[in-house]
């Protein structure tokens, strides 16, 4: 496994320069990329771009899903073969503490270590403003708690999760919501958005291992996902995204009662880098974050 | 216990007319009132009052706490008698919930009732505009979520909790926090309110019956109290109140990732009877909740 320690990415794509304008440019990788690469292996690719911005010594915030697990994967190797020392991780949820364990990376949490470094994690959706949607996985409050105390904030991400707008991918906006109550937050947030062309929301279930029971408001039984916080999950969809102000749109959420968190991350990241359908890596940074 | 099942109030202090004017007025009951009450009376007769507003086939939010004990204890009484029926309880904390059951009093979620029709609870403090700060009990957001869905709101004080502005007592607002990260929560919190004159914060901890341990910036052990929904509370001490806009400064507490809710209960109160010193029932009452 000497070759899986190289501190170079086993693709020969350089870094892009970062960019340090007053607002988001894209630096294109320059070199020929890497022809007809499967999504997995676009996520790779980000994660292994990403690491190269770990140093020895750094407080590392550590992402949480498929993408996110490269990135581990990969400080691990470069922590075996001693090109990294030293580097404490905090974990975004469970599943990153049990599968940074794994790959030998040493945990720590953010009461003892609450400043962070740089966080490097996945996200569900990026907009051009490099505004996020985040928790599908539904570890969305640890995640934003983690990344909002890191000095700097990578996003990677395949092409796939670039929209023009945040709910534009028709895919979940998650909430975490108090279980005591829930159909009530439930039709608080139904209000919120009313009016808004193609909303839906519902609670989110567990698909395996359901941890929990309660029941909706017509008195059906569900089996509630349940987040690490104990918490649920209440799921948006907007068939043409989210329209309006979303710093607004953010307070308005967190004024319900009965809300912990949204998914929406709004100036949170600092940099994104992604991989593109056609092996080319992008990366978008902000000047401040 | 024939005599405790009159419907009026074995003081004879009448409930003083409701007034539905357009700013807050107090009305004061005219006829002469007992002299030299405890402080336990002077709860138990604001209670008594409040449960006059009480009719059969209500859905009732039920308060937590030494005064919500004698409106509880009320209800029951009159279940028992036949002068209220078919009311249902929703309570706002496990202590309520217990309280209510051993009085007697059905009791429902608000899943299944997700629309109250009147809530009688104390309150720490009120404010003129008839504001509250809750929560010193530790059930602040069920609280807020059952009172929050009330038609109607009736905050039960005695003529102590009354103050200028909220937080002039110099007691605890409290703020319930998501355990993990506990510390930057904290310091977020801090940072909000640094260079409020005489601001101080803590996590409250667990005077008996500690239910879990956890570890401050220092490094020292803290055993926290728990709420009812497996969170800790960080409590805030202003030594003058809070100065400033309530609602804004509301926003940015719950803007803090870590912050599930906060003690300031603004806008939600109805009306208030307040059981003066003097033994003088006062109540004030907003035209619209």
């Amino acid at each position: 496994m000497r070759a899986a320690c190289s501190p170079t990415l086993d693709m020969a794509i350089p870094l892009p320069r970062l960019l340090h304008s007053d607002r988001l440019r894209p630096a294109v990788a320059t070199t020929p990329p890497a022809a007809a690469l499967s999504q997995d292996e676009l996520k790779r690719v980000a994660a292994h771009r990403a690491v190269e911005l770990v140093e020895s010594g750094m407080v590392l915030g550590l992402g949480t899903g498929s993408t996110a697990a490269h990135a581990l994967d990969r400080i691990g190797e470069l922590l075996r073969c001693g090109v990294l020392r030293d580097v404490v991780g905090i974990p975004t949820s469970e599943w990153a503490a049990a599968r940074a364990a794994a790959a030998g990376i040493p945990l720590a949490d953010l009461n003892t270590h609450p400043v962070v470094d740089l966080s490097i994690d996945g996200a569900d959706e990026v907009d051009p403003a490099l505004n996020l949607v985040k928790g599908r996985g539904g570890s969305l409050l640890r995640e934003k708690m983690v990344e909002g105390a890191s000095r700097r904030f990578v996003v990677i991400v395949d092409e796939s999760k670039i929209v023009s707008r945040l709910g534009g991918s028709g895919l979940a906006v998650p909430v975490e919501v108090i279980p005591f109550g829930w159909v009530l937050t439930l039709r608080r947030l139904r209000s919120l958005f009313d009016g808004m062309p193609g909303f839906n929301l519902k609670l989110r279930t567990a698909s395996t291992d359901a941890k929990a029971s309660t029941f909706d408001e017509n008195g059906a039984e569900l089996e509630p996902f349940v987040t690490d916080n104990k918490n649920y999950i209440v799921d948006l969809f907007f068939e043409d995204g989210i329209h309006g102000d979303l710093n607004l749109i953010s307070d308005e959420i967190l004024r319900i009662t009965g809300v912990v968190e949204h998914g929406m991350f709004l100036g949170l990241a600092s940099s994104a880098i992604i991989a593109r359908n056609d092996g080319m890596v992008v990366m978008m940074e902000k000047e401040t974050k």
